[in-house]
């Protein structure tokens, strides 16, 4: 039998820590043929490292991420540092041969984030970008529904990523903030999974027409205790069109106060439709034009074992999965396209296609007119 | 004590009929000061004006809806006719000093619309277009929530109105599928009350950019058994922004599966949030970020007598109102206005805003840009 | 065509004015065969009575209650005054030949309850008993989806009805405290709906076992302001069995923090179950164990046209109905069981049953035992 | 620092896998100082023991439980094996002087179960019953404001606990339909787990008032083809009366159709009330009385850093916990007890406790009367 995956794994933050929390949960969960091994871990200095190594159950910690692509033992590079690093780790890592596993966003701009797609390409190594919310059984199951037809012809797409996490004027400056070291605001941090969750279900975007507003134009730097301007978007509203030719819209907001994970799609169809909301993550609420008359209405779905990926957590239906568990399905996932050198999705290519779309987004709402996603191959 | 306002009724279908109940229960609800005497009504023919007046407990039946307009025991003539008749019925009401109240649209063209609202400006008369979903009393409270700043400043506005009494590609061609009969789709059926909402409640649109679709693009003509073009849209897709700077989006569709009465808005500010649908009529959703930590979330409110006008239907909370209830309201609104000498609200200045608004949809949706809202004076 | 009912109403509080809202929108709404003529109104006094009508759209107002009991010319006498008057009020009533419509409860006990109802069979009229709630469209449906089986054999029945207009032990001393004008307590109030709900659905209830209890044991009567003891129960739990075998429980209270018309029912069988609440009066949760695989769950139906009455209202689904349009189909049935020599139900036979099930449960909740129904037939 | 606590698994089903799912979770989740060391597993065969032990990450195989029992290297043993066997395991590794993590029930009969708590309180061993839907971070601070008082006198509690897995009469007869091997039925699978929410939210239960129902009486036995009795309840009905004096009903069923993890509690208070459903067991509704005039209303609160434990598994709010870090939360509860010599609970005096509520529930519904608990001390 092969042996466990090694994953070696730079940053050790929120990010860092729900991959490790799903590093050891996967062989378990899934079976010991996607096991992970946790090999290393490096953070931003050595002591660090040594910390998290041992608070995360990796059996070492590297002094340096550098080290870390370096060690010819691991076999995956996991990519959770702070976003403007991302692009020149995972350059090294393709360097030595490694799969990249990379939190998103692949880069801080369109630019950077091809030339690490490119490189990938090159390198013929699988690599994986952490969109995990479409993981989850119902929306895998709200995807087959859609390509079966369940809908009828599709009416209407609308998907808001909304949270709240700096709707207070008072919150401080932060990295997120920064265009240098986040790229942009609400549209990277939010938009990207919502992007991505559009992809997932009904396939590329293909025009924008888009406005963005910085609501807190400035908020209190606690270095300075200065005011310090805000350099990103906190709210985008977006009308798409994609090359399906469906339309819809799209909202996202970093200020939008009562929402805690916001992410929700609304897919309308003319023989059926579909809601979702991440809050709710164990419901699909489904309408079937279809059925019988003075009983038709929104049927709330819980996820159950007739839904993919779900049994392996749960035998029994409606117990409720959790955010966690979306992560052990991704690193099966990327476990399964290593071991099986078959393909997993969102691998890079989609992360630059997301990174398209968000900058068609930040060309629409400067010139005021619609934009056509730049979505040529990569080559 | 002054005697009821006497009414005379054009029309006795679906509006009609609804128009009729709320004549019959305003009196009763709200203090015999706003009773309403059921005159005289009118109906495509003479025979049906007879059997209506009978039905819906009208006093007398006229031969012809000009009976009724030139009838000087009427005061006020209300207009529930196919949408191409109303210009030139209110028009006629307004050559013999009538108070008039139409159903939306006023005309099924912005010029026309205008000349009607010029004609009322004009003559000195009480006019009122009939957009009743904002009288319910939680919209009302809603309104005075976001004037009184409990939502902090607004980060985002979506309005959405969904039904689906055409999304089977085999229900037959109708008036309003016709251009002529009917003006514009979906957008006038269901987005002029959307974009009444919207005004109702942060205040008058600025700009939009839009797509417009016809998803059953024909449709068999019932009398000729022959497919027939769709002369105007099924769906719409607006980003809009408002005078006040908000921005946000709507959707409208009259194919969208599953939904019956999706009239519905989300209000999302930095101090606190507002969700409403129609179908929940009784529940405003609220968040204010001000709760006690632990204890925040949304808010389900059910209509209760602290909410305005609801204590006229019921002394108790939670006991629920219905869509007739909000007619009652919009004929109190009218009858005090006139009675008083007062305002009432939607009046014909807002219906031509609200087809201004419908007709700058249109020309975006035609040019790919985003389009200004002629919103100049009425003169 | 026969002459519109004649009615003489007794009592203009909250009651008597939800049935005058009533009479004046059935002819409206179901037809003119249905139609009520408000003739005369009977209030605490002769001047109160004269505002009364005015205000309520009668014709006349008489100056005692027994002058409308009297009055030739009145058809069907309706009972809204005090319930510790509804027994000779009904006795007089049906003495000179009237149709007696009652609110609940037919009397203060079962005794008088008893004497009332047997009047009434000797007496050949007309007699109604006002439980408005079963008169929902959509529990008439769920009455029928139970009665074709679609449910299977019934697991459990529970029903509620909680409200919380005496949560606060600052709420002084009422009328609703006192033995002598109220009966019992929440259990009269709330209870009596809630058995005749489970009756309307399911059938006789045949044996009880329940507890009572008075939290606010004492409250300010605020004509002394001093405490006064409360002589009647806040809250009953009870376990029943109906006569069919079905198991199942009851709980209501007066005193039910957070809720206001939270009269709800879950019924649950072997192939399907149903929820309802009134707090959202336009919906019902059906679940099917026929649905397919993956697509399980509870459908939450709005009320539309294909539900029982509901066309009257509106033809488009999902539009809303309120509590004061189901005693317009309440005050219909009544028009049509006294024009049609027909029968309406619930009518003073249930009245009495309603009253023995609360009988029932007093003397359980006093001898701490399983207690029968006294059924037995009225003779 | 301390080794990891070692643990021997007896049973690699449904819980066992759960449980294995939690050890290799625990530690990554809330520190390596609760990390767990999966040392040996023991099935029903050896053969079964190797392949669960590569499956589920135990560094070991047991040929038989009683290996487990007295491997010395063993610190906690765990017992998922089948209702029958939890007495004989529970013994031996108590005599082995082993902690002991035992799902529930503690045994099939009540005498049993007090055997077992008695050999485990004379052992002073740290022993644990598995009722991991407390665990929840919502139903944790819950039971903080109920205690804090703030949905004041308590006025009723309803519990339910309804799952469909044997709704459908063609269901096979299995181990859970046989008295010896399973205990009671319906009440011991999922009452057990409600007894034991309420005793937590609100302290013990003292007397109850029961009915008991088996409606597929007989089901076929697929080893024979032929039909057998079914020997234990379907369904339970219970009116309850706890220790503080207050009352409510347990309603718990096994063929409830449409409920697949229907654990709910609503608590409702003369100042607030708490509403949980496990099928949504990421939010917390809650009503205060003492909100703002026209704001108030059912607030769905959800999980978030804010509740206890929530933190540990993300630090974001709303993004949802899953069933399986319940149980998480309850072996890093038992590794705390066990490494500090603290306090956990559920304990097996709790697992007596629950047990003596159903046996009162069986003597109440054969007796038709109300019984006390037996609640006197284990000694």
């Amino acid at each position: 039998m092969t042996a466990s995956l090694t994953v070696g794994l730079i940053g050790a933050g929120y990010m860092g820590r729900a991959h490790a929390i799903a590093f050891h949960g996967v062989g378990v969960t899934f079976g010991p043929q996607y096991a992970v091994r946790c090999l290393s871990l490096a953070d931003h200095s050595a002591d660090s490292a040594k910390a998290s190594a041992r608070a995360l159950g990796f059996e070492g910690a590297a002094a340096s991420w550098q080290d870390v692509v370096r060690n010819p033992a691991v076999e995956l590079v996991d990519i959770c540092a702070p976003n403007y690093l991302h692009r020149e780790m995972a350059l090294a890592a393709l360097a030595q041969g490694k799969h990249v596993y990379c939190e998103k966003p692949l880069a801080t701009t369109l630019v950077e984030a091809r030339e690490v797609a490119h490189a990938a390409q090159r390198s013929g190594a699988r690599c994986f970008i952490g969109f995990n919310y479409i993981c989850n059984p119902l929306l895998q199951f709200a995807r087959e529904m859609i390509a079966a037809g369940e809908l009828g012809q599709i009416v209407s797409v609308r998907g808001r990523y909304f949270e709240d996490y700096l709707s207070d004027a008072r919150s401080p400056f932060t990295w997120r903030c920064e265009r240098r070291l986040a790229g942009a605001g609400a549209l990277a941090d939010l938009g990207s999974h919502l992007i991505n969750l559009i992809h997932f279900l009904l396939g590329p975007i293909a025009r924008v027409s888009a406005v963005l507003k910085t609501t807190h134009s400035e908020r209190v730097d606690p270095s300075s205790g200065l005011a310090r301007t805000v350099e990103n978007e906190d709210t985008a509203h977006v009308l798409i069109e994609l090359e399906s030719g469906v339309r819809g819209s799209l909202e996202i907001s970093r200020i939008a106060s009562g929402y805690k994970c916001g992410l929700a799609a609304e897919i309308v169809g003319t023989a059926g439709s579909i809601q979702f909301d991440q809050e709710r993550m164990n419901e699909l609420r489904f309408y079937s034009a279809g059925s019988v008359s003075g009983r038709r209405g929104f049927t709330t779905i819980l996820a159950g074992p007739e839904h993919p990926d779900y049994a392996a957590f749960c035998p029994a239906p409606g117990h409720g999965l959790g955010v966690n568990d979306l992560k052990v399905i991704e690193v099966r996932n990327i476990v399964r396209a290593v071991r099986e050198n078959g393909v997993a999705w969102p691998d890079f290519a989609e992360g630059v296609r997301v990174q398209e779309v968000m900058e068609a987004i930040e060309v629409s709402a400067h010139s005021g007119t619609w934009v056509e996603v730049d979505g040529g191959p990569l080559s």
